[in-house]
Formats: structure tokens, sequence, C-alpha cells
């Protein structure tokens, strides 16, 4: 599973200080998570392959999370893409985008394809055979989802030096890592754990966009891997935070705890604050693992 | 007057190659023109004080033209801005505008104003004692217009040695400036043109934005000392001018030409050719004075 973090600033966007944006690859998708305004040119900063973007996950209509959307589009549209897209955001959303698509005398050659969101109840709002996505409702000024993203469980791994022992036909090796035992000419029953390992540990990936804090979310995301929670403020401005429904360091790695999670990312940082590093240091006082979002930055998370 | 190049690309924002902007500082005020996705980073980039921005004029509805005004709108909005902001854009730009302003839950702290454009004549749009503006209707996929700036004539210089030698009262001198004669206690007159020298003559710019090649535009813009003209391709290309509706900086140098301007500024160049010299060439090849803009190039026009 591999995270790129487009942008992680919170509202106006400035040089090298973009808004928020991510890409997520997980089991071979690309899942764009929010689009803040200049998330296109981001996106090819990072030599993202445009076309392979089939889902977009946008958390609230906030300009710095949904206003490069429309761009997005049209650049779709003027690279002369044919493949669908789906967009999952909150409820008006459609009606925006396709406005501004009239307006610019756009038709789009591909299908566009929009799923909005007004429950307050989590959901689950796509689902393959290898991933899905939930959403997980979070308050702020406006009404704001973040997302989960699962693995399903993966294939067991082929225990090569078993199969080749019992001399076992290449044609039942998809069985074998489908975890079916296997019966021999001889009637012999070979159970499974012997001739395969357990399949890798699934990755998951909570994205805990702009909320107050908010310890409800835990029931959704307890045992994700790992967590994006926002901290605009340091919790020196907590204060700040309560009246802006955003969320402190501290905060962000209190949910990270609650929910047991492997490693924590920061982000969607105010311009306030001249050292990241702060907000690390202050989550750290309750959570191991902080991670600091910046800009074009990678994260690899190997199963 | 002082003319800021925020972009100059056509079609998809890319990483050193913004969209269409343009800042237009005249007779004290400051004026932006067109508003691509990013403009907002580029006006920070080149030091724009945003309280100091109160007239945007937009020439169509095309993503790249215009994407960039719901984010600038709300940055003024967070930055706490108060004076009033006035918006001359295509009819639909203000709903657009608004349904965007709604959906981020922003109440707007300061006036804004839209004067929607729908006419296919010139028309005269602002004007006060210092500056005027007027629609040049132009031709694209879009109901699109282009601007023509035009200084109003200012005041008369003083004559600093005759009014001295004279002994005129300093209460007499704005009326000399505004081209009084003046009679002296003894009831001698003393003509105007002994006591000040004519005022400098006065600057004018046409922006003409995305368009095909329309010399019907000559009869609005004839005279106008500087031209910006877009010039989307060469004329080698110039069956794709004709079919997306844009203009070869050959005919782009023609419009400049016939309007007998002093400057032309070319911009718009589509992404297919590496070397913008190559438009300069072309157009010189019928007008003298060719200027290529650049993102965040200043051009200064002394009257």
């Amino acid at each position: 599973m591999k995270l790129t973090i487009l942008g992680c600033h919170s509202a106006t966007p400035r040089n090298n200080a973009r808004p928020t944006s991510q890409l997520l690859e997980i089991r071979g998708h690309l899942f764009l998570i929010d689009c803040g305004e200049g998330t296109q040119v981001a996106l090819r900063n990072v030599g993202a392959k445009f076309s392979r973007i089939k889902h977009i996950f946008i958390s609230h209509l906030h300009g710095d999370h949904f206003f490069g959307l429309p761009g997005l589009i049209s650049t779709f549209h003027l690279l002369g893409r044919e493949v669908e897209l789906h967009i999952y955001a909150p409820k008006g959303a459609k009606e925006a985008i396709l406005l501004l698509l009239k307006l610019s005398g756009s038709w789009m050659p591909f299908p566009l394809i929009f799923h909005e969101l007004e429950s307050k109840e989590s959901q689950l709002i796509f689902e393959d055979e290898k991933v899905s996505v939930r959403t997980i409702p979070l308050q702020h000024r406006v009404y704001t989802n973040g997302f989960l993203f699962e693995e399903k469980q993966g294939e067991r791994k082929l225990n090569i030096d078993a199969v080749q022992q019992w001399e076992i036909d290449v044609c039942y090796y998809q069985n074998i890592k489908n975890g079916k035992d296997i019966v021999l000419d001889n009637g012999k029953i070979i159970p499974n754990d012997q001739l395969s390992f357990p399949p890798a540990r699934e990755q998951s990936y909570a994205f805990c966009s702009d909320t107050m804090y908010l310890p409800e979310i835990v029931d959704i995301i307890k045992g994700t891997r790992v967590i994006y929670h926002e901290s605009t403020f340091l919790q020196s401005n907590v204060e700040l935070a309560e009246k802006t429904r955003h969320s402190t360091a501290l905060q962000a790695a209190q949910i990270a705890e609650k929910a047991q999670a492997e490693a924590l990312i920061l982000g969607h940082y105010s311009s306030r604050y001249g050292n990241k590093n702060l907000f690390k240091e202050e989550a750290e006082t309750i959570f191991e693992n902080v991670l600091l979002s910046e800009d074009g930055k990678e994260f690899l998370f190997e199963n």
C-alpha cells in the first residue's frame, strides 16, 4: 500500500503549501482522496497516470478539499479520457460540477458517475474482491466524511518446497492458494496448511479529514493499521481548534492510540506554525509512531 | 501602466505553465483579468496586495480562464476582506460561484457584486474619472469577451518656471492643471498653454482573449497602444486554430498591425511547441514590436 501526499496544508494554497489531496495505491487501485486547488499539477509532479484514477473521494466541500476537482475533470476531458470516473462526495458536488462543465461548454466523452453522500452513519460506498471503502462520519463546520480503505484477505502463499515434494500438478496451485486441501491419487489428504503459508496481513488506511476531536470514530476505525488524522493546531491553540471544529496533534494521537493503530500520519497544518516537528513532538507524547505528511512525500506500507 | 502576466499557457495547468491570468495596474486601479486555476498562488508569488484588487474581469467560462476564481474569493473571505469586489463575467458565473460558496458554508463578509455579461455588442462596463473599460466581443467555442482598458486624459503639467515668473498663487495651480487661463490682478489674461504642458498621452490596453481570427474587433481597438492577443498556434497549424476557434501568432500580428498598436503581447501558447521564440518570429514578419508573455513577467508601459 502506497500513500502519496499531494498536499497537506490547511486553508489557502500557497507556493509549496498545497491544500489537501492524497493518492492511495492499494491492491492495484489508484484512489484520489480530496482535491484542493492545484491537485492536477501535484499529480503531474508525482508522475501519476491520470487514466488509472477511477475513483475520487471527497471528504467535504470546503474549497481546500474540493476546488481542484472541476479543473481535474476538465483536464481528463482534454486528454481524451474514455474510462469511467466515479466521484464519492457530499450532496451538492454533482450539481456544482455539472453546472461548471455546462458553462464551459464541455461534453464529457467518458462516463462520469456521482455517488452523493448524505448519511450521518458509516456506509459501505465501494467494494470489489480486493478492497472495500466505507465512510467515517466526522464533525466539521459542514457535512464531512473520512474514508476507511481496507484490503480484503488475500490469497495464501504457495509453499513451493512442499508442493514439489508431493509432486502436485500446477493446475491445483490456485485451489491451494484459495485454502483448499489436496487429495492425492492414492486418496491421501494433504491439509492446506502443509502446502501453503498464511496470506500477508491486510493493510488498512483511515483518512480522517477535517474534524473536531471525535472519539466516537474509534468504533469504526479500531484496528486500522495506518491512520491519517488532521492536526490543524497544536494543543496550545485548542480553543481555536474547538472554535473552527478542527483537531490538535495531541487529539489526533489520542484517536490513533485508542484505535490501536500502527502508524499515525499528521497533516492539514495551520500556516501559523513555522516548524512541523512541533506537531510530531506533541503527538509523540501519547503515540509512538508519528509520521509527518509533506507535499509530494510517499509512504510505503508493507504488508 | 504595468501589466503582470500571472499565467499565459493554454488548456491544462502544469508546473511552471499556469493558465491565463493577468494583473493590470492602471491609474491606481489593480484589475485582475481572467483567473485560471492557481491564480491565487501566482498573485502571492508576485507580491500582489489582495485587498487592492476590487475588479475582476473574466473573458469566458472555460476552466483555464475561470476555475481559479472560487478559490480566490474563498481566500479573500478567509483573509477577512471587507472591501467590495466586482466581478465582470459571462452570465452563469454568478450562479456557479454562489453555489460553490453555499456548498462550502461560506458567508461573504464583503460585498460581492456580479456584473453578468451577455451582449454581443461592445459595452462600457466600468468607468470612473480616470479609466474606462469596455468589452471586445470575440468568437470562441463559448461566449467570450476581450476587454479594452483606456486611461482618460490626465491633468496638464504645471510649468513651474512660468507660474513662478508670473507670481501666481498656489491656490490657482489646480485650475491651471485643469486647463484654465489665469486672469492677473491687473486684468491681464495668461493663456493656459503658457502656464502648463500637455498631459502625458493616455495609455490603453486591449486584452484579446481566446478567439478565432476576427478582424472586426479592429473597429473597437483601433489606436490602442498595447494589445495582448492570444496566439495558441503557429500558422503551420492554422487548421487546428480554425477548428478550436483560436488564433495563430501571424493572425495576432495582423490584428495588431491593422489596429496600429505600438506593442503586441502574445500568449496562451499551446504546449505542443517547445520554443516560444517561434511565436515571436512568426508575428514579427508582419508587426515590429512583438513581446512574449511569460508567467510572472512584468511589462511596464510609460506614458
